[in-house]
């Protein structure tokens, strides 16, 4: 369904996928990416054929991963102790599909050699990917509840004397455990000044009494993504760090009330942003990708639909001191359903 | 140094690397790799100009990780509320250099319009990388600081009753806290019957009395992976597990005691490999990549040289448990100098 609609969109007999975000949408399949660039393998791509069906071009130590996929899964050596061209295998891999006719590419995908090239329009594409159907939902729930997990772990860890790294390591263990599986995991998780930077990953600072903490978390599940931010009060707070937080409360509540279909990304941005001050997007979806359409941004153009999820997100960074919350919810043919759980209390 | 050798090793005016190791070798810039693909950036490139200067083309969000760095930092626009196409950005970026003539690239390096393109030998380019300098051979230590210390965490932490994932999680923390910032870490840890499988991933098993683990800590900071490998037991243990790791060491011992200049690979892996029957290499050059030249392999032909750094992780899996154990050595003028500090007893 997906596959044939990639097709349609781009005008070609058949597709190379080599964009991480639109392979994983293909078939479901993400490369671990908790340790960096594999030796052995390079990314994964993903072909669709005339047929609408999609083969996976991975390597034989990612092919488990896709066992029980809706797709084909076409493996070249991984590890191996002869010498190392994961690239030339998965060229000739590429090439055992002898594809023909219109090919359509994204733009990394490796050149298919005779064959009448179509450059996709990659937003055209990340639009097919905005709404999702039940099977994706789902995913991003399972995702949504790490990220719940990981909010209350973060309330809990987040103590006078304990450093960021230190509190994170509560945070991610607490996510991982409930997984069943290391993660890869976006974060802001900044206490202090910092916080009057937008964000940033954890450090070596000792969080303080009077701190305000963001904890801002984005775990990757079975290739979808959740996401999730809080800002958490370390003991007593100013009575303007609590009026700023009540403001952006107000504004997380004033957008989730909004969204609804037929809503214009630039008007739910102008809505949410008003009465408050801040360098980043309201929001945008979530999927295979931590960041994509629907982008909520100052004349943004997207219209939301049924079966698009959105983080919406705002917040207020005065100095020295910054804050933020964010909930995830689903757009539905009426309004929204908000996803999230997690505390967003100061 | 490094840039002047790469064109003459190519053959070439300039030079465009895209594997993300070399680019990492030519400008210390490994991108973040604890979440996976980044909506607003795209793969670093590093261009060689005819002069040997070296250019990094990164994202604006990236490129505060390279102040300091040896090179030209070219940042093209990261994080955005504009519409997203940081290809098209870096491709910019790239042409603005308009570079001339004969230009080497690595396969997946974009195409440059209008020059003359030289396919590099990524072999010829990946032996190059195995000899160390100073600087690089400090980074890897501190890189195996980090195992020492996730080594030791890790002996602490396996205990009866807890889980792969907590004692990963108090290994992970451990590790982080003491680099100051989260970390690129690849991981062999599981305990009992998943060991005769030669690693994994942890999971949710929780540890047994008279279990063993497989404890394999790949961390990357700076750029520059570290490696280390122990079997731990837990509790007591067969004496047929006992006889197996005392060979396991005594090869490891007669390998460090035999690295020196001027040894073959290949060479070097029968008289490790003598007595015990692993599915793996002897072992691998650590460096930008977790497996790298000198490749310790059967028929290895690579000779080894002074500044050259060697993990070897002899090891057996006879099932229903299996084990191995690694250190990392920096070959000499005379012989090795072993740079692994941790435990490596049962």
């Amino acid at each position: 369904m997906r596959a044939a609609r990639v097709l349609e969109t781009v005008g070609c007999d058949a597709f190379v996928a080599s964009d991480p975000f639109t392979v994983a949408w293909l078939t479901g399949f993400a490369a671990d990416e908790t340790w960096g660039p594999n030796p052995f393998a390079v990314a994964p791509l993903a072909v669709i054929r005339p047929d609408a069906s999609v083969v996976a071009i991975v390597s034989e130590d990612e092919a488990p991963a896709l066992a029980g996929a809706d797709c084909d899964v076409l493996a070249y050596e991984g590890f191996t102790m002869a010498p190392l061209d994961p690239l030339a295998r998965r060229r000739a891999a590429l090439a055992s599909l002898d594809l023909q006719g219109r090919v359509g590419v994204e733009d990394l995908a490796p050149a298919v050699p005779g064959v009448t090239s179509i450059r996709a329009d990659a937003h055209a594409l990340r639009l097919l990917r905005a709404v999702k159907d039940a099977g994706e939902i789902e995913r991003i729930c399972a995702a949504i509840r790490l990220c719940d997990i990981g909010q209350a772990a973060a309330r809990d860890a987040l103590r006078a004397g304990v450093s960021e790294l230190e509190a994170w390591g509560v945070v991610q263990t607490a996510m991982e455990v409930a997984a069943g599986e290391r993660l890869s995991l976006l974060c802001d998780f900044v206490a202090g000044e910092r916080t009057g930077e937008v964000g940033g990953p954890p450090g070596s600072r000792a969080v303080r009494e009077g701190d305000i903490a963001i904890v801002d978390l984005v775990p990757r599940l079975a290739g979808y993504c959740g996401d999730s931010c809080s800002t958490i009060a370390i003991g007593e707070v100013s009575a303007a760090i609590r009026s700023a937080h009540a403001r952006c409360r107000d504004a997380l509540d004033r957008g989730l009330a909004a969204l609804a279909p037929g809503m214009r990304a630039g008007d739910l941005d102008v809505l949410v942003r008003d009465g408050l001050d801040y360098p980043h997007h309201t929001g945008h979806g979530v999927g295979t990708s931590a960041h994509e359409e629907p982008r909520i941004v100052p004349d943004g153009t997207t219209v939301l639909e049924p079966g698009m999820i959105v983080a919406l997100e705002p917040g207020t960074y005065p100095g020295p001191w910054g804050m933020r919350v964010e909930r995830l919810a689903l757009v539905t043919e009426s309004g929204c359903e908000v996803l999230s759980k997690h505390d967003v209390s100061l």
